[in-house]
C-alpha cells in the first residue's frame, strides 16, 4: 500500500495544490518522511462540502443494515491493509507497534460496535402515539424517529492515529447516523491519514455508495479546519485535540449566519483521589499502578491521571515513594510531534518554577521529543488559592495536592472545573467517606472510576468519554461508545403522514425491524 | 386566592425591592391591574441561584417515584386554584376563558405525563456492561446513567401564560429530571406568575422538599434574565421567545467561563406547502381551515402558519378566495401587550409597503391592541431574492408564495430557515410528489404534518417542539413532550464501582426497577 500525498474529495485522490504538508520522525525530530502533502485549497473544501451535501439524501434513505454493511467493510480493508498502516504510524508518531496494533483493532472493534448498533436499531428511538380519533380534541397519529444532522467534519487528534482519527470514533458514528463525512487529517500523520482514508474510499467504492459521503483534507486548522466548520452545508463537528483548538472551532461555528452544534473534546486533568484506608492498605501498589497509567503513551491520553488529591500522612508516603521509584526508571517514550513536545517542557518547567510546587520524582532525561515523566507537589492551601494550577499539561505530568483533612479534601473537589474522569481508590473502610463525596465529584466528571485509572475507555454502550465544560465542549455527548451516535441526530415528528411516505422506520408494516415505543 | 405581588425565593414569599412591574390590561391597553409587583435585586438573584444549588443535592437524589408523586401534586395544587388563575389570566393576556382553561389543562396533563416518564423509568437510559475478567484485556465492569444537569434557568413565555411558563414544559421537565428551577417570570401576566407559582410552593412543601428545588423572581431581562444566565450555579436554560431574545441569552450563556446549553425556541414561519391535487379537490375548505388556524390566538402560536407555498394556476384560486373570506370576517382578538402589537404592526405595515408584495385580504380594523389578520402575496422569484421576506411576524400574519412551477417551488422550500413544523396539504395524487418534497422538507423541519396546520401541538411521547436554527438553538432538543426531559440530562459512567456506592438506579437489586438494557 503506497502513499501518494493525495486527499480524497469525493471518492476520488486528488493533489492539493496548497503549501505541501510533511510528516517528521519525532525519534529523531528532523527526518522528513515523504512524501509531500499537497494541501487543500478553497475550492477542494468547496468541492468536498458540495459532494458531501449531495451525498447526504442517499446516504440517509439507506436502510441501517445497509450502513452497517458499509462500516464492516470499512473493517475488513482495515484489516487488510493493517500491517502498512501499524508501520506507517509507528513511523509518524514514534508510538510502539503494540499499542498502534491495539490501536488499529480498537478501531476495527468500533466500526462493528456501529454496525451492531444500526441493525439492533434502537439508536432510532422510534416512538409512535396513534391515533385518537374519539378523543377532544382528536389526538393526530404522532411518530418520532432520529435522523441524521446533515454533513459532518471531523478533526484527525494526533494522540490516537487511529481511533480517534481518520476512521475513528467520530468518523464511525457520523456514519453510522447516516453523515457524510469530510476529515481534516491531522498534519502529524498524514500518510497514515491517507492510508485510512483509501481504506474507507475502497469501501464506499465496494458498496456502490455515492463519493460524497467521504473526503479527506490536508490542510492547517487556520485555514481548512476553519473553513471546514464555517461552510454552511456543514452540520456539526467532532473534534479532539487542546481546550484553545476546540474553542477556536466553537467560535467559528456558533458566529455562523446558522449556528452548529461543536463536539469537542478538550481538557482534563482527571483527578484521582486517594482515600486513607485505601493508602493505607495498598498505598505502595496504588502508586506502582499509577507510573504506569501516568506514562503510558508517554502520557498523551485524554484521561490522563493529571492531579492526585489525598490526605497528608504516614499512609500517603507509602504511595508516594513507590510512585517516585517508578517514574525515576520509567522508559523512554517519545512525543507526537514538536508542539505537544514543547508545550509539555513548558508546562513542565512553569510547575518547576512555582514557589509553591515541590518536585518528588522525575525520569531520566533522554533527549530529542522524548518525555520525561514527573510528579510534582503542593499543599492544597495553595493549590486552592492558584488556578493556574488547574490547567493541564498534556503529557506524563502529575501533581499531588496534600489536603490537611477531608475538608480540605472536599473543596479541591469542589473548585476543579469539569473532567472526563474522576477516579477513586477506596478500601471497604473509606466507603462512608467515598458515599460523602460521590455527589460532589457526580457534579464534576462524566466517568467515575474505582481503584483504577481512567487510561483505558472501553468502547462500550455504558461508555460516557465526555463531560462537563472543558472536558468537552457539550456536556450531554460522548465521544467513545455507542452512545456517541446521538451526537450526529435529531429528532422529527411525521404527524397523520400516509404510509407510504413516511420514512421506512415509521411505516405500519416497519420493514427495518426496528424497536418501538408505542402508546 | 390573592396576589400579593410577592417573588418565590426558596420557598419564602418576598416582595422585591426592584422597580415595580405592573401588569396592564390588554383590553383597553391602559388600565393597570394590581398590586404592583417588586423586581428582583442581585441579592435577591444570587440568594434564588445559591439555594437551588443547595437543593440540588438533595433533590437528585429523591427517587424517581417521589419526584412523580411531587409533579401530581402540583397538578393537583393548580387544580384546586384553577378558577382564580383562568381569571387573572384572562384579565392580564387578553385571552378568552376556554382558551385558557384549555392551556390549563395542557399544563396539568403535562404535569401527569412527566409523573408517569418518572415511573417508567426509560428516560434514565440505564446501561450495564458486565465485567469481563477473563477478556484480553479485561472489561471493567461499566454502568451508565441520566443524571440532571444541576439548577436550570427558566424564561416565562408570553403567549402561553400557563403551559409555556411559570409551571410550563421547561420547568416541569427540568424539575422531573432532577433540576432545582429558577424562573424569570414574564411581566405581561405577573400575577398568573405569582398564583402558579405559590402552587408549586404548596407542592414543595407538602412534599417536605427543600424551598430551594423552585424560586420565580420578577425582572426585565436584561437585568435579572441576563443574570440568571450568567450565575456560575445555573446549569441550562429553558426560553420560548423572540429570536432576538434567544439570541442574546445565548450569547450570555456562550461568554461564561463555563459555557451552559441554552434550550431556546425562538422563530419559525412554519410554512405550508399546498400541492396541487389537494387544491383542486379541496382548496376552499383548506381556505377555511388556514383561516382559523392563523387567527387563533389572535396568531400568537409559534406554530403559527406564516407562510403558504403553492404552484399558481386556477386550483389556487379557490383557496385564496374562501381564506380570504374567512379572514374579512374574523372574530377580533386582543394581542398579548404593547410590545407584541407594535411589533406586529410595524411587521404587516413592512410587508404592506414592499413593492413585491400584494395585500390579499384583511381582517376588520378594531383599534386597541387588537390584532388585524392579514393575508399577503408574493411571486416566488421576487421572494426567492429577497431574504427580509422569510421573517417571522408574530401574530395573525401570512405570505402567500406564488410559484411558476414545482421546480421554484422546490428552490423556495430550499432557501428557507430551519422551522419548527412544515405542514404538507396533499391528495392521493400528490403524494408521488410529496415524497420527491419530503428528504428536502425533512431537513428544515422538527416536524412534518399532512393535511392540517401545525398549531396544535400534542404533549406526547412523540412530539418534536423544536427544529433546525433558528427555530432552536438546539436542533437535538423538543420543549414539548416526554422527549424534552433530555435537555436537562447527562450521561454519568460508573466503573467498577463498589455497589453500595453505585447510584441506586445502577444497584444490583435495582431498588427503582429501571428498565436496564444489558450486555
Amino acid at each position: 500500500m503506497s502513499v501518494s500525498g493525495e486527499m480524497i474529495l469525493a471518492g476520488e485522490f486528488v493533489r492539493g495544490r496548497g503549501a505541501p504538508i510533511r510528516a517528521v520522525d519525532p525519534a529523531s525530530g528532523l527526518e522528513i518522511i515523504g512524501p509531500d502533502f499537497g494541501a487543500a485549497t478553497q475550492t477542494d473544501l468547496e468541492r468536498a462540502c458540495a459532494a458531501a451535501d449531495a451525498a447526504f439524501g442517499p446516504f440517509r434513505a439507506l436502510a441501517p443494515a445497509d450502513r452497517a454493511l458499509f462500516l464492516e467493510r470499512i473493517a475488513e480493508e482495515l484489516g487488510g491493509g493493517s500491517t502498512a498502516i501499524v508501520e506507517r504510524a509507528m513511523a509518524e508518531t514514534g508510538l510502539p507497534r503494540p499499542r498502534l496494533e491495539g490501536e488499529l483493532g480498537r478501531t476495527i472493534t468500533q466500526l462493528r460496535l456501529f454496525a451492531r448498533v444500526l441493525r439492533d436499531g434502537s439508536y432510532l428511538e422510534v416512538r409512535v402515539d396513534q391515533a385518537l380519533p374519539e378523543r377532544t380534541p382528536p389526538r393526530p397519529d404522532l411518530r418520532l424517529v432520529m435522523v441524521p444532522v446533515g454533513p459532518v467534519a471531523v478533526f484527525g487528534a494526533s494522540n490516537f492515529p487511529l481511533a480517534f482519527s481518520v476512521a475513528g470514533g467520530d468518523t464511525v458514528s457520523a456514519l453510522a447516523a447516516g453523515c457524510p463525512v469530510v476529515v481534516k487529517a491531522h498534519s502529524s500523520h498524514p500518510g497514515t491519514s491517507e492510508m485510512v482514508a483509501k481504506a474507507i474510499v475502497r469501501a464506499v467504492v465496494a458498496c456502490g455508495l455515492p463519493g460524497g459521503v467521504f473526503s479527506m483534507l490536508f490542510g492547517n486548522g487556520a485555514e481548512i479546519g476553519a473553513g471546514l466548520v464555517a461552510d454552511s452545508r456543514i452540520q456539526a463537528v467532532g473534534f479532539t485535540g487542546s481546550r484553545a483548538g476546540g474553542m477556536a472551532l466553537l467560535a467559528i461555528a456558533q458566529a455562523r449566519p446558522r449556528p452548529i452544534p461543536v463536539y469537542a473534546e478538550m481538557s482534563s486533568i482527571n483527578p484521582v483521589v486517594l482515600l486513607p484506608c485505601a493508602l493505607r492498605q495498598r498505598g505502595p501498589a496504588i502508586g506502582k499502578a499509577f507510573a504506569g497509567a501516568l506514562t503510558l503513551g508517554a502520557g498523551q491520553f485524554c484521561t490522563n491521571p493529571g492531579l492526585l488529591i489525598a490526605v497528608e500522612g504516614e499512609e500517603l508516603e507509602g504511595f508516594v515513594a513507590s510512585a517516585s521509584e517508578a517514574l525515576a526508571v520509567s522508559a523512554a517514550a517519545t512525543m507526537l510531534n514538536q508542539g505537544i513536545y514543547r508545550a509539555y517542557r513548558e508546562g513542565v518547567e512553569r510547575l518547576d518554577r512555582h514557589p509553591a510546587v515541590t518536585l518528588l520524582a522525575q525520569g531520566p532525561d533522554r533527549g530529542g521529543w522524548v518525555s520525561r515523566p514527573v510528579l510534582f507537589s503542593v499543599a492544597a492551601a495553595d493549590f486552592l488559592s492558584d488556578t493556574t494550577l488547574r490547567a493541564e499539561v498534556f503529557g506524563a505530568c502529575s501533581l499531588l495536592v496534600r489536603c490537611r483533612d477531608i475538608q480540605e479534601l472536599r473543596s479541591v473537589l469542589a473548585m476543579l472545573e469539569g473532567q472526563l474522569t474522576v477516579a477513586v481508590h477506596a478500601d471497604g473502610a473509606d466507603h462512608d467517606l467515598a458515599a460523602g463525596l460521590l455527589p460532589l465529584i457526580e457534579r464534576k466528571a462524566g466517568r467515575i472510576l474505582f481503584d483504577g485509572f481512567g487510561t483505558g475507555v472501553e468502547v462500550a454502550d455504558a461508555m460516557m468519554h465526555g463531560g462537563p465544560f472543558p472536558a468537552t465542549s457539550d456536556v450531554r455527548s460522548t465521544s467513545v461508545g455507542s452512545l456517541s451516535i446521538a451526537r450526529f441526530l435529531r429528532p422529527v415528528c411525521y404527524q397523520n403522514a400516509p404510509d407510504p411516505l413516511l420514512p421506512a422506520e415509521l411505516r405500519a408494516n416497519n420493514p427495518f425491524g426496528v424497536p418501538r415505543t408505542c402508546r
